[in-house]
C-alpha cells in the first residue's frame, strides 16, 4: 500500500555506518543521559549513580548455529556477551532483562535448556533476571538481552580517554573463540556429509570451550578496582582487537603501536591456525567474540599490573591519529586493517 | 548432534504459563532488585533512585504486517508500546535502546523511515534514545526496545495494592485498536484481490489511528502527580481490559465488579463492531493495544478525578478473590473471562 522511491542497499553502509547514520538524527535532551549511542554501553545517571545499559540480539542463523551450540551454552553466551559490554565500561553489572521469540520448532524442554544456561551465567555473575518478553516467531530462536550495571561516576570507563604513551592492555587471550568456531563449522560439515561419524572435538577442547562457553571478565573489573587501577580508555572484544584498536583510537584521537610477539595467544589457537594454514597473529587480531578486555593504562600504573598473568601490555598509545601499526616479530610494521564482524557485508 | 527425549509444546503452557514456568528457576539475590518478573516493568533501587525497566519484541509477521503499517507509525507504535509499560509503574520515562533486525528486503530508506517514527515519538515523549544493536535477520524485521525511567520510591505503583471498594478507573477510551485493525486486515483482503482499489480509510480514521498510531499516557503519569493521587494498582491495557483485570485481581488477591454502561468507547469503535456484527462491549473488553492505562485508586481520590474526561470510573475492587462480573446494561451479571492476546495459543 505505499512504497519507496529510492533505495540505498542497506549494505552499501555496513553495521557502523548505518548506526552513526541513524543515530545523527537523535540528539539526547534529557540531562539524565550522561552518554548516549556509540560505546559499549550507554551511562543514564539516576539519582547519584551512574547506570551503564546495554542491548544485544542474537538471531538464530546470524549469531549462532543449533547445530553445535547447545542450547544450554547458547544461554550462557548471551548473558556473557552482554554483561561484557557493561564491565567495557568499568561498571559492576546487576540485572538484566530477556526477551525471546520462538518458532513452534522449539519443546519447553528445549527453552528449559537455554534458560538453565542463562540462569547459570546470572548466577556466576551475580546478577538478577528481572524481566523480559516471550513471543511467538516465524523463523527460529530470537533472543535479545539488556543489561545494565552500576558504576561509580570517578570510575566510568569511556573508549574516548587514551592518551599518547597510555599502555594497551587486553586481558586473557584472544583468537581462540574465532578458531573453535573453525573447527565447528569443519565438524558439521562433515557431519551433514557422515551422519554416523561422531565429531572430535577433545583436540579442540579450550578453543571450543572459548566459542561455545564464553565468559564475561566481571572478575577483572573487580580486580581493576582492588588494584585501584581506572583505565584511561576500555572496551571488549566482541569483534577482533583490530577493530576495536580502531574504536579506541578514533574515540580518543590517538594512534597505537602494537607489538607481533606480545599478542596472549593460547598454543591451541596457534597450533589449530597453522593446521588451517592460516596466520595465529592475524588470527589473534581479527578474531570475534573473546569476549576479553582492551584498555589503556597510565603508565605509572604498570607496576601494579605486571606481574598478573591476566593481563598482558600488547602495545602503547600515540600521537598519529588514524594509525594503527602491527610490529612484527621480524621487525617489519604493518598497517592493521579492521575487519571485525560486519553483518552486512558487501559479499 | 544433540537430541531432546521428551517433548512439551509450548503451546501447552500459553504465554503467561511459559514466562512464569521459566522465571520460577531465577531468585533475584541483589539487593538493588526491587521487583522484578511479573509486572509490566522491573524495578531496580540505584543510589537513592528507582529506576523501572521494561523490554518488548515487535516481530514481523507477529506483531504487525508491513501491509498495511506505514514504517514510520510503526516506529513511533514501538517506542509508545514500550514507554507505556514504565508509565504503568507509575515512573517517567527518560530513555530507551533499539535493537534492531534487518533482512536484505528493507532499503536505508525504509529503516530512516522507521526511525524517524521512533524519533518523533521520543521527541513527545521527551526520551532520548541512548543505545542500541544493528544485525542482519533472515526473516523480516525485528525490533527489541527497552525503556528507562524514573519514579520516586513513595509513588511506585505495582499490580498488586488495590483493595476492596477502591475504584477501577481506564483512561481514554478502549477498544478502537483492535476495531481498526479489524478494518485493516479486511482492507488487506480486498486490496490482494483487487489490486487497484484503494482503501477506504477515511470513515475509519479514528480506529484506525488507533492501532497505526498508538500513544503511551506518559501525560495521565504527569497529571496524576499534579493531582496528588497515587494509584493503589496499576497496569496498561496493552491486551485488553479483561486479561489486564486478571493480573490486578490476582496480584492484589481481590475480585471486580465492572458495568457496561460505564465502559468509555468511542462512536466510531461502536458502529464498526456494529457492522461487523460484533458486541461493542466485547471488544472493548478484549480488544488489545490501546494502551491505556487501568487503575484503581482509594475513594477518597474520587473527587479529583470526577470531572476529568479523560478518566472513567468502570467499576470497583471486592473482596470476592478470583470474581471478575461484568454488569451489564439489561442488569444481568456475566463472569468475565480473559481472551488477551495469548501468542502460543492453542488453535
Amino acid at each position: 500500500m505505499f512504497e519507496n522511491t529510492e533505495r540505498t542497499e542497506l549494505s552499501a553502509l555496513g553495521e557502523f555506518g548505518l548506526i552513526s547514520h541513524l543515530s545523527k538524527h537523535f540528539i539526547s535532551k534529557n540531562d539524565s543521559t550522561i552518554l548516549g549511542i556509540g560505546d559499549d554501553a550507554a551511562i543514564v545517571k539516576m539519582g547519584d549513580a551512574y547506570i551503564a545499559i546495554s542491548t544485544d540480539s542474537f538471531i538464530e542463523g546470524v549469531h549462532f548455529d543449533l547445530m553445535f551450540h547447545p542450547l544450554k551454552h547458547l544461554g550462557y553466551k548471551a548473558v556473557a556477551a552482554t554483561v561484557s559490554d557493561i564491565c567495557a565500561m568499568n561498571a559492576i553489572p546487576t540485572q538484566i532483562t530477556v526477551a525471546i521469540g520462538l518458532s513452534n520448532r522449539f519443546s519447553l524442554e528445549a527453552v528449559e535448556e537455554l534458560y538453565e544456561g542463562m540462569r547459570l551465567a546470572c548466577e556466576k555473575y551475580e546478577i538478577d533476571l528481572i524481566g523480559g518478553d516471550t513471543s511467538s516467531s516465524r523463523s527460529g530462536l530470537i533472543l535479545n538481552l539488556t543489561a545494565i550495571g552500576q558504576v561509580d561516576p570517578k570510575k566510568v570507563t569511556y573508549r574516548k580517554g587514551a592518551k599518547p604513551n597510555d599502555l594497551l592492555v587486553v586481558t586473557g587471550d584472544v583468537g581462540g573463540a574465532y578458531m573453535g568456531l573453525q573447527i565447528l563449522e569443519r565438524e558439521k560439515k562433515v557431519f551433514i556429509e557422515h551422519p554416523v561419524m561422531q565429531p572430535d572435538l577433545e583436540t579442540y577442547d579450550y578453543i571450543v570451550g572459548r566459542q561455545l562457553k564464553a565468559e564475561a571478565r566481571v572478575d577483572v573489573i573487580k580486580l581493576l578496582d582492588e588494584l585501584k587501577i581506572i583505565p584511561t580508555s576500555m572496551m571488549d572484544v566482541s569483534d577482533g582487537i583490530a577493530s576495536e584498536l580502531f574504536h579506541l583510537g578514533q574515540a580518543s584521537a590517538v594512534g597505537f603501536d602494537i607489538y607481533e610477539d606480545k599478542l596472549p595467544i593460547d598454543p591451541q589457537t596457534i597450533d589449530t591456525a597453522l593446521a588451517f594454514d592460516l596466520n595465529p597473529s592475524i588470527m589473534a587480531l581479527n578474531g570475534g567474540e573473546d569476549y576479553e578486555l582492551l584498555f589503556t593504562i597510565d603508565q605509572r600504573d604498570w607496576d601494579k599490573i605486571k606481574n598478573n598473568p591476566d593481563f598482558t601490555v600488547i602495545g602503547h598509545a600515540n600521537e598519529l591519529v588514524n594509525s594503527y601499526k602491527l610490529n612484527t616479530k621480524s621487525g617489519n610494521s604493518f598497517d592493521i586493517k579492521a575487519q571485525g564482524w560486519e553483518h552486512f557485508s558487501k559479499d
